[in-house]
C-alpha cells in the first residue's frame, strides 16, 4: 500500500513536465488552430516517436507489435503473473484537439513515473500502451490498432482506403513498420488471460462534467454501434419546373430521414433509453447538383449507438423501417452500402468499484458517466479483459481545436489511475 | 389570311429537315448520354453558329447585339411598323437534353420557312431570336441574354463567376463577341414599343401534357421567384459523443428547413395557391465532414416561385420566419448570402387568346398550363411586350438527357406558332 497523500503529491509534482509533453505533442502536429495526427500517417508517427523517446528516458521496456502499437512496460516483481494495463490512442481527427487520445497515454506514463519516484516496484508488470488508429474517420473502420493487437481485425479491413490519400490501410500500416502478413493471419500480440485489468483515461467529449462541476468521471460503459458510412438515396434529377406530385427528391428523402431519426432519439431519451445518432456527411452530388435542378441523389453517413445489445438491434430495425417508409413515400431508393458494427461494452463492475475507491482515498470528486463515444476499451472488454474508463472534464467537446482540458483536472484523473494501480500492484 | 390546311401541310412537310437540324445540334454538343451547351462557352457558341448558318441559308437578315444574342429576321412589307417576335435560348444545363431552349429557336425558323414556302411576305418584320444565357445554373444569374437585350441586366452581374470555370460573366461574354462596355452601360438592343408581341415555344418540363393526352399547351404565365443560391447554416462541429441537448447540428437544421418548406408547399397546393420550392444543392463541407463528427456547417441553394406578387412576398416572409425559428431551436446561424429575384410575368390575355384561336383553326388540341419554370418570356413581359408561351408535350422532364419530345408534337406546336404569325401579319 502507498499512502494516498504521497501519490497525490508525486502526481501533482509532474505538472510542469506534463505541460511540456503536451506542448511538444501539439507543436509537432499543429494544423491551423488545431492538430492533425493522421492514422498510420505522419502525424501519428510523430506522436509515437515522441512518446517512445519519453518511455526510453524513463527506462521502460518498449515493444512494438505487428500493428505498430507501442507497449511501454515497468517490470514487476513477478513477470509471469497477469499484468495491469492502461493507455489510449495517439491519432486524432483532422484539425482536432491535442488531448483526445494522447491524454490517456500520457496519464499512463505519469502513473508509472509516480511509482518510480516513490521507489516502489509493482508485484506485476504495468504497461502503458499507445494504440494505433482509433479514429475511424480516416479509414471508416473502428478500433483498428486494438483489434489487430487481439488478432480480431477482419483481414478485409486492410483494403479500406484512407479518405484523404485514397491508399489502403495495408499500405499505410506497412509504411509505419507494421507486419501486414501477421495482421492478415490474425496474429495476436495481446492475450486477454495475461491482462488482469485495463483502464483507459480519456477527456470527456461533452460538457457534462463541466455542468456537474466535477473533475473526473468513472465510465459505466462504451456503447455499441451500427454504422452505414455510405448510404445513397437515389431519386430522379428533374427540372425545377416539375410539380410536387411528380418529384422524386433525394434532398427531401434525406431530410425526412434526419428529422425522423432525431424524433426517435428524442423519444428514446424521454423513455430513459440512452442512444445517439449522427449524420456526419450529408450531400448532393457536386458533379450534378444545381440551383434549378431537383436533386436526384444524396449521400450520407449514419452512426447509431446504444448501451444495450437488444436496444441497438431494435433501433436498427426502426431505422431500416423508417428508410423503407420514406423510400415508398418519396419514390426514392435507399442503397445502404457497407455496414459495420461494434458490440456494446459495459465497464467491469469490480474495476469500476476499485477506481471509485481509489478516487475516494485521494479525495477526488467523481461521478458515474456513460460515454456516448467509442473507445478502444470496448475491444479489451469484448476480448474478456476486465476494463473500465476514467473521463476528465473538458468544456468544448473533442474532435475540434477548442478542447479545453485543465492540466489540474488531468492530474486528478492521473492520480486516480495511479491510486488504482498502486492498490492493485503495490503490496 | 392563309388557309389553315396550307399552314399545316407546309409545317408537316418540314419534318425531315427539323429532325436533321435537331440531330446536328445534338451531334455538336453531345456530352455522355446528354448534351452540354454551356452558357457563353463552347457548347452555346456551337449552337449559335449552326442556327446562324441555317438562317443565312434561308436568306434571313441576321444581327448580333452587344450581348451576342442572335436576331434572324424575315423582312415585312412595312419595316417601320412594330414587328412580331418569337424564339428562345440555345444554352443548356450540363448534361441536359437537346430540346430545352433549342426547340423554341427551331420553331421560329420553321414558322418563317412556312411563310416563305407559301410565298407570302408578312406586313411587318418577323424575327426569331436565339437568346443567350437563359440557364441560370452556370452563373447563378437569371435571364442574362434577354435582360441585356432590354438594357436591364445589372452591371454587377458581369462579375458573377461561372460555377465550373470560376471566370467572370464579363470574360465569358467578351470571348463570345459581346460588347461588355455596352452591357455595362445598359445599352438596349430591343425596345418594347417596336415589338408588337412575343411568343416563346418551349418543351414542357413536367409530364402534365402526357397525363392529359394533349400535345400543346398555352402558357398562363411565368412565375416570379426569389433565390438564395448560397445559404450557409453555421452550427458547431462536435464529437459524435456529444449528447443531444448540447448539439448544434447543421444537418438537422437544414433538414428541418427542407421538410418545413415541403409542408408549406403542401398546404399552399391544398389551398389552390400554386408555388414551388427547390433545394438543388445541399451539402456538408467536404473538407470537414466525417462519419463520427456532428456537422457544424451546411450549404444549400434555395429557389422559391409563385404566380402572384403578393403571394411570393408572403412566402418569402414565411421562409425567413421558418429559418429564424429553426436557428433558435437548433442553436445555429442562418447566413442567407446573396438574394436574387424575378418578377411574376402573367401571359398577355390577348396574345393567349390569339394562340388559342390559331390552335382551334388548325385543329390542334391545347390546354392552358401554368409554367412552374422560368423563361425569357418573363423579361419580355416585364419590359411591356405583350407575350405568351406555347408548351410542347414531353414525358421525362427537362434538364436531363431523357427529354422525350416527339417531333410530331413539336410540329403541332410550330403550326400553332405559324398560324398565330399568319393571322397577325399576313393580310
Amino acid at each position: 500500500m502507498l499512502p494516498s497523500a504521497q501519490i497525490r503529491d508525486a502526481v501533482m509534482a509532474q505538472k510542469p513536465d506534463v505541460g511540456a509533453l503536451f506542448d511538444a505533442l501539439r507543436a509537432g502536429s499543429r494544423d491551423g488552430d488545431g492538430i492533425t495526427r493522421d492514422t498510420y500517417g505522419a502525424g501519428e508517427q510523430f506522436a509515437h516517436k515522441l512518446i517512445s523517446a519519453q518511455a526510453d528516458a524513463m527506462g521502460l521496456e518498449t515493444r512494438r507489435d505487428h500493428a505498430a502499437n507501442l507497449f511501454m512496460t515497468l517490470a514487476g516483481k513477478d513477470r509471469s503473473t497477469p499484468r495491469l494495463m492502461t493507455g489510449s490512442h495517439l491519432d486524432s481527427v483532422a484539425n482536432g484537439g491535442n488531448f483526445d487520445g494522447a491524454a490517456g497515454v500520457v496519464a499512463g506514463l505519469v502513473a508509472i513515473k509516480t511509482l518510480q519516484r516513490l521507489g516502489r516496484q509493482p508485484d506485476c508488470d504495468i504497461t502503458s500502451v499507445a494504440i494505433r488508429a482509433e479514429e475511424s474517420v480516416w479509414f471508416q473502420v473502428s478500433y483498428i490498432g486494438s483489434r489487430a493487437a487481439f488478432g480480431v481485425l477482419p483481414a478485409g479491413a486492410l483494403e479500406a482506403r484512407r479518405v484523404d490519400t485514397g491508399r489502403t490501410l495495408g499500405e499505410h500500416m506497412a509504411e509505419c513498420g507494421a507486419d501486414i502478413d501477421a495482421v492478415q493471419r490474425g496474429v495476436a500480440s495481446l492475450d486477454a488471460k495475461s491482462i488482469k485489468s485495463f483502464v483507459e483515461l480519456h477527456i470527456e467529449q461533452a460538457p457534462q462534467l463541466v455542468e456537474a462541476g466535477i473533475p473526473v468521471a468513472i465510465g459505466t460503459g462504451v456503447p455499441g454501434n451500427f454504422r452505414y458510412p455510405q448510404v445513397k438515396i437515389i431519386g430522379e434529377y428533374a427540372h425545377v419546373g416539375l410539380p410536387r406530385r411528380f418529384r422524386r427528391d433525394a434532398v427531401l428523402a434525406a431530410s425526412d430521414l434526419a428529422v425522423g431519426l432525431d424524433d426517435i432519439w428524442k423519444k428514446n431519451e424521454a423513455a430513459g433509453r440512452p442512444m445517439a445518432f449522427t449524420i456526419g456527411r450529408f450531400h448532393t452530388n457536386p458533379k450534378e447538383h444545381a440551383l434549378t435542378k431537383v436533386a436526384g441523389e444524396m449521400t450520407l453517413s449514419l452512426d447509431v449507438r446504444a448501451y444495450d445489445k437488444a436496444h441497438l438491434s431494435e433501433l436498427e430495425g426502426t431505422v431500416l423501417n423508417l428508410a423503407r417508409e420514406i423510400g415508398q413515400r418519396r419514390g426514392v431508393q435507399f442503397e445502404l452500402g457497407a455496414r459495420t458494427a461494434a458490440d456494446v461494452a459495459p465497464s467491469h463492475p469490480a474495476v469500476a468499484t476499485k477506481l471509485d475507491a481509489a478516487a475516494k482515498a485521494l479525495g477526488v470528486a467523481t461521478m458515474p458517466l456513460a460515454s456516448p463515444a467509442s473507445h478502444d476499451t470496448a475491444t479489451f472488454t469484448v476480448a474478456g479483459v476486465p476494463s473500465a474508463m476514467l473521463f476528465v472534464r473538458n468544456a468544448n467537446g473533442s474532435h475540434n481545436p477548442r478542447e479545453a482540458m485543465d492540466i489540474d483536472d488531468f492530474l486528478q484523473g492521473a492520480a486516480v489511475l495511479t491510486g488504482w494501480l498502486a492498490a492493485e500492484a503495490i503490496s
